[in-house]
């Protein structure tokens, strides 16, 4: 069989945006070539032979959308025969959760487009790339559920409902905001600031909170245990 | 980059067999052939053309090892470049815990010998699959942290302290006993039956437990939050 395998391999990035007006997004392409050409994809590509994977995705990224993002994570691998028209490719997949007014993207070699879409208005997609979405959206769910989120998304000083906005859209789904409170007061990596927040309707205003960063990467490595 | 792209794609299992007389073990393969002939390394082989991943998996286990074991869960791609002396092979990795006293190993082809090592006592190992075996395991530690574990590992009736020695083996760790026993309790999916253990010294016997199948795969599913 080592002779003659036919198998390519590729890898694909899930980038997600967040912002507190938008919600969570996903940064997609409108490719370029055939096939599926004109249609929406993840941004991802053929791994060169001495590439490593991750060199692979940030190179991609970088070449289809113009940003840099090295903290992607990887995700599972797609391997279904099928899954490409072409030929065999298996396509090993990453994620990420990102502030995407930081970045300036544009689209470049063999992407058309490059466009950030709400995680509930997905077009149709290319590949399996729909299925990749889902998976990494269902990682994302339960990943914030064991490590703490935010320190990079969110303003240096905010109200707490900020937090409960981003946990809410990432999850997607309502928590139960009291216990929410204490838990995440109880695990520390928050810390309450004597600033009030400034309103804009009436209303009393509350504290604003900040990261306490070393406690954050503390618990970013140990893990927390989040029943939401 | 498409046609030159020379990149090989291999399957490789991290079977952990667990019992509670030899505790945590690895399923390994002595390699009949050449690079690191004669050396030990997990199960695994390059993917079939028109095989799906699992199905790579599946056939490699049984080929080399003689055993059929179908819910391994993917792992992680392990793809550096020069991983392997011949080519570049990006290996996707699977694992599994199964009770090893319910297969029948033997070596097959491209295998010499086949043999579980208590996770303590793993030899030198080929190519990278040390690191593979340590990723697995890290794995495997969390997993029981967010799933019930034991089902297919313990008698279907067993005093308590066997739960505990599972999770010790796993984790490799004494556990706070109290608390854990007040989870499991809590967490309902085990039952306590009216039925003694048997000791074989002195002391007074506790009563045997069973699982409650339903809510242990509920929770299964579900996942449940367990600090110990």
């Amino acid at each position: 069989m080592t002779t003659s395998q036919d198998i390519k391999v590729a890898v694909d990035a899930v980038v997600f945006g967040y912002t507190s007006k938008e919600g969570l997004s996903v940064l997609l392409i409108k490719r370029d070539i055939q096939p599926f050409k004109n249609g929406w994809a993840l941004p991802g590509g053929l791994v060169g032979n001495q590439e490593s994977l991750e060199d692979a995705v940030q190179r991609e990224l970088k070449e289809e959308t113009g940003i840099s993002i090295n903290y992607l994570e990887q995700l599972y691998s797609f391997g279904k025969p099928g899954r490409d028209p072409r030929n065999r490719v298996i396509s090993i997949t990453y994620y990420g959760l990102v502030k995407p007014d930081v970045f300036e993207i544009h689209a470049d070699t063999d992407a058309a487009e490059v466009a950030w879409f709400n995680i509930k208005k997905i077009p149709p997609l290319a590949f399996d790339h729909q299925s990749i979405i889902i998976a990494a959206h269902d990682r994302l769910k339960s990943k914030i559920l064991y490590q703490p989120v935010g320190f990079e998304l969110l303003e240096e000083r905010f109200p707490f409902s900020e937090l409960e906005k981003l946990y809410m859209a990432v999850l997607d789904r309502d928590i139960d905001r009291r216990n929410f409170k204490k838990k995440i007061v109880k695990f520390g990596f928050l810390e309450e600031t004597t600033e009030k927040q400034v309103l804009e309707g009436a209303g009393r205003p509350g504290n604003l909170f900040r990261f306490n960063q070393e406690k954050y990467f503390q618990l970013q490595k140990q893990g927390i245990n989040f029943e939401i």
